[in-house]
This record gives C-alpha cells, sequence and structure tokens, in this order.
C-alpha cells in the first residue's frame, strides 16, 4: 500500500473512534464493573477508565500518527561502485509486530496506528481487565482501515485471554518479527526473560542526576525538583541524585526536594545536609522508586559520578547538570545511557518531547534502536542494487 | 581511547602479525599435522593452511581496517525543539561482540580488526582444529595493540576447547551484546536456536536470479553463469533460476549452464527445454546446494516469480535481470530480502564490492543490520540532549 493510503485509513479508523463513542464507553463500563468486583485497585480502575474527553485522546494521536512522515521509502545512502554498480539502502517495514501490555487500553490505538503508518501488521495482546475495552476500540479501527483498504489481518487482537496466547507469542521467531511489552516490571521482565523474538523494551529507568561542582544553583533545584517530582511515576524520573562534594548549594538542594514532600535517602555525607535524610541502603542505588522517594549521593567530582552511573544507570537517562562546558562534554561522551542530558530534567526523555510525534516504547537495549522509538524504529532496511548486466570477476 | 589511537594500533598489530610470520606458521604446522592425523577433510586442510602469502593477505586486512572511516562519533541526525533543547543522535561502539567461528584462522584477525576499529571489545572462540593458529595469531594482534594502547582485555581469545565455552558465550545476556557465528550452516544453526543473546548471521543463502521476458539474453547467460558457477560455495551464489515462460532465449540459457558444467534439476516446462535436467522434487527450491547444483523453474510473469521468491528465498540476495524498467522498479520494491538487484550478479553480495572495506558477516535477520554488515553495524547510537535548564511543563 502507498504511504498516503495508509494514512487515509488511519484517519478513516480515527474517525471510526469517534462515531464509535457510545459502544466503546459501554464496553469500557463493563470492564470497570468487572474490575470493582474482582477489587482492582483505584490507579488501575482510572488507568482503565475511558470518558469521551480521553477517547477523543485516542483519536486525535490516531490521526497525528497518521500525519507523521513516513519513513518508509526513505533512501538511507546511496553510492556508486567504479564498476557502475549502483547501490541505496531503502527503509522497509520491519514486518509484524506484536504488542503485548496491560490495562491501558489507549496503547490498543497507539501501537496499532504507529505499526500500520510504517507499513507493519500488528498482533496486540491487552491486558483481561480491558478485554471488552480493547474488543471496541479494536472494532473501531478496523472498520476504519478496512474502509481505507488495509486488510483486516493488519492488525489484529488476540481473542483469547488464556496466558499461553503470550506464551506463543514469546516463541514466534519467524512469524512474529519483535515484541514490544508496554506495562510494568513484571510483564518487561517476563517477556525478556522468556521471549524467543527480539524485544523492544527498557526494564527499568534508573535515572541520574549528577550536579557538577560548576552547576548554577538556582538551575540545579528547578531541574532536580521537575526531574524527580513533576511525575515522579515514570520512567524518565529521577531516582538517584549525585551531588558534587564541590557544590556550593547542597543544603538548599537537597531541602527543596524534602520540602516539596520527595523522602531522600543518602549515604553518610548527604545525611549530614539535612537531618530528614534517611539513610541509604545498598539496594537503594539500583532502585526504581517512581514515587517521591529518592537516592541521594555527595561524589567526588566527575570520575567518582561517571563510576557510579557506570555502576549502577539502567542505561536509560542520566543528566549533568553544569556550567563548565568541558565537563558537560566528557559526561555526555562517556556516560553510555540510551540518553545523555546537560542542563535539562530527565523527564524529556520521551518520543512526543524529542519531536518524534509519538513513541512505541523506550528502549535500552543496544541494537537497532535505542531511546524512545517511533516509526523509524518500526522499520528496517533493504540493499537495492541496479547493474547494467555486471558479473563479478 | 580516540579513533586515530584505535587505527594506530591496529597498524601496529598488522606489523606483529608480519613480524610473528615464522612463529605463526609454525603453530599453523602443528594444527595442519593435527588435522591430517585426525583426518580432516582436504577441503577443511585447505581452508586451515597459511603460508606466507596467507598470512601477509591477514596482516594488509588488518590495515585495511585500520584506515577505514571511523563511525564511532558520528552524528546521524540533530534537531532543536521548540523550547531550546538541542536533539543529537550520535554513533557508539556496541559494546563487546562475541564471535564462534570454524577452521578459518583469518576470522581471528578480521574479526577483531573490525571491532577494535568500531570501540568494541571482541570476545574470539575459533574451532579446536586452528586452535595453535589462532593463539599464535591472537598473540601477535595483542603485542601489537597493547603498544598501541589498546588493553589487552579489548580482545579475548576463549582459552578452553571445552564446548561448554560456547553454551556460556550464547547465554551471557548482559555481558555479550551481540554474537556473530562464522561459519557452516550447522554452527549458525545450533547459535541461532540457543542463543540468548542477539545473533547476526545469515542461516541459508537461497538466492533467486529472475529472467524477465525483457532480459536481454546474453546479459541472462553472462549473468546466470556468473551468479552459479563462478564460485558455487559462497551464500551468495545463485541457487534457483526463475525463467519467463515469455523469455524468448531459454533453451540457449539453460544449455550454456549445463555446458559449464552445471547439474540442473527442473520443474517439466524446465526439463522441457533440455533433456539432461533432471526432475526438481519439493525440497529442491528450498535447498542451498553450495555447489554446481541449480534448481530451474518456468515462472508465468512477474507475479509468480514474485510468490516463488516469496515462498522460498531466504532473504538474502535475489535478483530480477530485465531491460523493462517498470519490471525492475516493481521487483526491486517488492522483493523483501536484505539484498535485491537488477541486472547484476548475486555473486556481488559482499561487504567489500559494496565498498563497505570488509564485513563482519551478513544479516538476513530484520533488525538492527542487513545484509553485509561492516563497521556501521557494530554500532549503536545514544541521544545526546543539550539545554539550558529546561524543565518539563
Amino acid at each position: 500500500m502507498s504511504s498516503g493510503a495508509r494514512a487515509h485509513a488511519l484517519i478513516l479508523a480515527a474517525e471510526q473512534l469517534r462515531t464509535g463513542t457510545e459502544a466503546i464507553l459501554a464496553a469500557n463500563a463493563l470492564d470497570l464493573e468487572a474490575g470493582k468486583a474482582s477489587g482492582l485497585a483505584p490507579a488501575m480502575l482510572d488507568r482503565l477508565k475511558l470518558d469521551e474527553a480521553r477517547l477523543e485522546g485516542i483519536a486525535s494521536a490516531v490521526e497525528a500518527v497518521a500525519n507523521l512522515d513516513d519513513p518508509v521509502g526513505q533512501v538511507i545512502d546511496q553510492s556508486e561502485r567504479p564498476n557502475g554498480l549502483k547501490l541505496s539502502r531503502v527503509r522497509v517495514p520491519i514486518g509484524t509486530i506484536g504488542i503485548i501490555y496491560e490495562s491501558r487500553p489507549n496503547v490498543t490505538a497507539d501501537a496499532a496506528a504507529l505499526c500500520v503508518r510504517a507499513g507493519n501488521a500488528a498482533i496486540l495482546r491487552g491486558g483481561s481487565e480491558a478485554v471488552h475495552t480493547n474488543r471496541a476500540i479494536h472494532g473501531a479501527l478496523i472498520a476504519g482501515l478496512t474502509t481505507g483498504g488495509v486488510p483486516s489481518e493488519a492488525v489484529q487482537l488476540i481473542p483469547t485471554q488464556d496466558r499461553a496466547a503470550v506464551g506463543a507469542m514469546l516463541s514466534a521467531a519467524g512469524l512474529i518479527d519483535m515484541i514490544v511489552p508496554r506495562g510494568g516490571k513484571g510483564l518487561v521482565a517476563r517477556v525478556q526473560a522468556d521471549a524467543r523474538v527480539p524485544v523492544l523494551a527498557h526494564l527499568d529507568g534508573i535515572c541520574h542526576t549528577y550536579i557538577h561542582a560548576s552547576a548554577d544553583p538556582d538551575m540545579a533545584r528547578e531541574v532536580a525538583l521537575n526531574a524527580k517530582m513533576r511525575r515522579p511515576g515514570i520512567c524518565g524520573a529521577m531516582e538517584t541524585l549525585l551531588i558534587d562534594t564541590q557544590f556550593s548549594d547542597s543544603s538548599a538542594l537537597v531541602a527543596a526536594l524534602l520540602d516539596s514532600g520527595c523522602a531522600l535517602r543518602g549515604d553518610a555525607r548527604a545525611r549530614s545536609l539535612d537531618t530528614r535524610i534517611t539513610p541509604a541502603n545498598a539496594e537503594d542505588w539500583d532502585t526504581e522508586y517512581l514515587e517521591a522517594v529518592l537516592s541521594v549521593a555527595i561524589v567526588d567530582g566527575m570520575e567518582d559520578a561517571l563510576a557510579h552511573i557506570s555502576r549502577h544507570s539502567s542505561g536509560h537517562t542520566d543528566v549533568i547538570i553544569a556550567d563548565d562546558t568541558n565537563a558537560a562534554a566528557q559526561f555526555l561522551n562517556e556516560v553510555d545511557s540510551a540518553i545523555v542530558m546537560h542542563n535539562a530534567s530527565s523527564q524529556f526523555a520521551d518520543g512526543g518531547e524529542f519531536g518524534l510525534g509519538a513513541e512505541i516504547g523506550i528502549a535500552t537495549g543496544r541494537l537497532h534502536a535505542r531511546g524512545p522509538v517511533a516509526l523509524e524504529g518500526l522499520t528496517t532496511y533493504k540493499w537495492l542494487v541496479r547493474g547494467s548486466g555486471q558479473a563479478r570477476p
């Protein structure tokens, strides 16, 4: 299918989500009832719940993906050999993407839209607590996509809630080309442990912010507060604050975090800054709190900070706050994480904030794609060779 | 280490291979003696055997890799966000590459050089029949590399011939970032089946050449002969010839292949072209012969050719010979293999022929890198974000 035809089909799918609002919300009500009856936690119920505004958000997101530039067909590079062979590398779809996710029903539409935009098929496996909602969203998507000429097989929702279906997806090497798990650490860990298919994921977001000796005190405070407290539960939230022993304003920095309602767990030197800081144990440095808790260590300069990050970072996002441009350059060069930032909040680690329009996920693996992954990461390439009858000597 | 320092260390390693010629050939003689005593096949002994010319070739190849452009540090793309954040994606080494290979001792030097050039560490596991040769080559490499400032740990040769070492490499997820098997199908299949680490490889090279109705008869004959008979045993050799029923010169084409010493196995229509063609059975269409044997089918136009290739290609290299540029464009667009060629011999499927300078291998997987993989495929990227104190709203 042409890029324009795929985009148009997604616009039709977004329309179907809107005209299907009543049916989708009715299905969602069934899931919410069942969730309440089975004692789902309020936070889970909130993730599950749709209303007209949220559903409009889902439809708008599908439209936004439809309007993104299509990577398929882009020429990555080209060359001509001395024998006249013309080579080019051209982006093509990966093939079939499996998405395994938990209670948020928006993933059904988001993931399907991203896959279709980049010419892939999607096999969706949502959480059992959202089964009616996912079926209703999937039905609306398919109604729009097929009207636009996309075969209904291009977006499939696993019909059974049997857990064995997940195992079948994870072992479907050669049939499913890549699996993207979307959900909590338990889900991601299981997928990573059991998959025989390549997995695009991050297990942990243990993100560090290093306050260099040269950091501007106001900037350090503002960025650190944002990195932890804007939304403590996202994967780009800071989990460890490293303060240089030469930084001039350490006490005010930790006081601002404590005053904002963040619990701090510190090493001995950090605790000397404020009596409200409780002791950190060895596990704290490897813990993704995902709440208003932060571990704090005092470090003796750049090498010490780099060593701590090398040992404890999950490779997601690490940040330096520094006015010293040489220090910043060293940090950006030497920290080996998917995202390395200078003078910015780690909460910017997001495909939308990076201008990608959307994201299928954030990857901390080392191959294929790292950091926020959007349409380009849902493609691969092939080599095209154009000759005029060349035989190899 | 800087790019220049790594390149210089590789030049020193090449020098050590030259000054160590006597010791390396003596070690090789031990392996050859042991191989003869244990009844190694003559072809295996030939792969194992070094002489001064072959060793000079190995040293020159290391120098050539040293002189390749370093991908590390290359900026893939960059952008600036409306909030002033400056983003860039920069190539970085993957990390630690495991190479598992069979009798050819040149892989010890080739793979180590490619890994070091792109800033990676290499863990080498060679075949037991080349153990003395590999140790001698490794010793020379390390002598040069360490003189140039590369730590000796950057290129490690597994010291034991215990088969369990291979299993340990294959399960070393988080320690080894990628495994490259180099050898026969048995080795590659075992690695692909057992690895918990990403694998860069091709299992089969079942390469097709489709002779379109519009093909120039002389070009079709010359390219087809080259694609099969230049070196029938390489992965880019043609294994199946698809002749369009409308092609005007089919009999002369198959006669030329038969006359060159190639055995042909054909479907009923192909066999009607020449009595020397024997019947192909169902397995022939999925067989990589790697010798002077070729399967031949007559196809009814483009759709039939595409359907055959979709069903039987191993995704390595497929070729169309055609004067009709629309037909060629359709073939290049629709065939989903790592390499798709128009009017050229499939034997060009090679990193050197593609201008990459060398190759660590040819990949038929869909993620990370496809086709001939050289230095770029031995890197990944990280995102650098440069701000001025931005906090996320």
